[in-house]
């Protein structure tokens, strides 16, 4: 295992997406400063997409200019298309995140076009993100492990994809297991197929908790060298009237985990536990996260 | 990786044994066929302690007399004493489990003995047990992890415990992280120290998951060829009142995990997932296993 893992934290975007109510941008604001507050660097704080498909994240610009400007951390935030590159850009954001999808039915369903067209969309974006001296671009491959209509995706087709996006001048490829499926031996059969196209370094797992597999999922790909992780605070991002059924892997549970197996990841665990905490009251739904719920070690160690 | 996994279902006994209100022996009764019927081949029905101290538990007698013998299903019941033992076997349970503890103050507020006198204990227990043929002896060591009081316990400290429950005639050893703290890294540690006195194959693990790490755990442990698992179906065993706070690790999760790594398990994950949603709406609480909330792969495999 690498001495020292990047979490990135999506609770602000992923996790506020999929909420019923919209949430006031000051208590979205005040969520990202006690997230930085507990050594967080990487944090996705919105999406660029149509305030009329997605209000909870109608108000990006209105938040971004009100975001503290800070060398240490890397504010990024969701862009579909050349529409949404522009707005970020505008409100100053320089980490993007595309995403394109593993398999051609959701693709189409949920991205409205092809896996190819997809293709074509980031490196027209890629073009206009290096004019704006654009900083860090993530891919994310939606439904890396499987595809609510297809069934399992092919690890090679997956390999495939992510080399055509590092191609097309991407910084960073994000293997999604959107809806939940993976087991540690599909997880790492996937990392070791892709990292023969990707260097491992540039390789991250965002991984929704549905099945309660993805922190054993994570720690199998730390073993193969994997040093990226995405996680939301609280494990928010699943439907608030299920509690428990799809939220993302919650970034408690992993800090514990890695802070326990000795791997470094700057950050303060019982901040942490204290904003999920802050985060469910806020939001008035149970706290996903285990070790949130729990609190952390309960002796000195 | 083993190809198969044995699991030790224990939710009759430590599911149950926590729960606020009396489960009506029927219910239990029901339960334990149902589970059955999924493949589960180990199951911990009762324990013989002081009705007093566990009325939860009070029927443990009325509930064995109704078993319905199978040479195909190895029930067991824990007991602490030889009043417990004889208790068993005059309800015709031969399979038992004992339980000392890694820690002396856990031991001495938790069993009202000294780890030495625990020992004691067992030895007359086992001298007992063979006389009235019992035919299989399982030993929980409880915070083999941590302590509540002392914190993190010495792993060789454990496997000397471990080593002398064998030499007294124990038939294997239950590993149990009765308070849920510990990270894949301690958990291999601890295996690697105690597989030098005891035969893999004689080493069970018995996770409580209040910090969500107990399969990423037992993940870890899977590598190094532990083939015995303990679990409750729906996560039972946690308070009733903290939901997701402190169960043990869920059946259903566990099942999902070993199936999709290959690992044979002779576990009819639907049926296993039905039996979780039916004992949470007989308790009336929410369904501790994601996989039991969710269900299982949402496409043919």
């Amino acid at each position: 295992m690498k001495p020292s893992v990047r979490i990135v934290e999506v609770s602000p975007r992923d996790g506020l997406q999929s909420e019923a109510l919209l949430v006031a941008t000051e208590v979205k604001l005040e969520l990202i400063r006690r997230l930085i507050d507990t050594g967080l660097r990487d944090i996705e704080v919105t999406a660029f997409v149509n305030p009329e498909r997605m209000p909870q994240l109608a108000d990006a610009e209105t938040l971004c200019y009100q975001l503290e400007p800070s060398e240490a951390v890397r504010f990024s935030a969701l862009v579909p298309n050349l529409p949404g590159l522009q707005r970020a850009q505008q409100a100053g954001i320089n980490n993007l995140a595309f995403f394109s999808a593993a398999s051609e039915s959701f693709c189409q369903k949920n991205i409205g076009c092809s896996i190819a067209q997809s293709l074509q969309r980031c490196e027209a974006l890629v073009e206009q993100f290096k004019v704006h001296r654009g900083s860090w671009l993530r891919a994310y491959i939606s439904c890396a492990f499987a595809c609510p209509y297809e069934g399992k995706v092919d690890a090679e087709k997956v390999s495939e994809l992510a080399a055509k996006l590092m191609d097309i001048g991407c910084d960073e490829i994000v293997l999604a297991d959107t809806i939940g499926v993976a087991t540690p031996a599909q997880s790492r059969q996937l990392v070791q197929t892709v990292k023969e196209q990707v260097p491992i370094g540039r390789l991250a797992l965002h991984l929704h908790d549905t099945r309660g597999q993805a922190l054993a999922n994570v720690y199998s790909c730390l073993e193969l060298g994997v040093s990226t992780i995405d996680a939301s605070v609280a494990g928010l991002g699943g439907c608030p009237f299920a509690p428990g059924a799809s939220g993302n892997l919650a970034t408690e549970d992993l800090v514990y985990l890695l802070e326990g197996c000795g791997v470094d990841t700057g950050i303060d665990l019982d901040r942490l536990i204290g904003v999920g905490r802050f985060i469910s009251a806020q939001l008035g739904h149970a706290n996903q996260s285990r070790v949130g719920v729990a609190g952390g070690l309960p002796y000195e160690s």
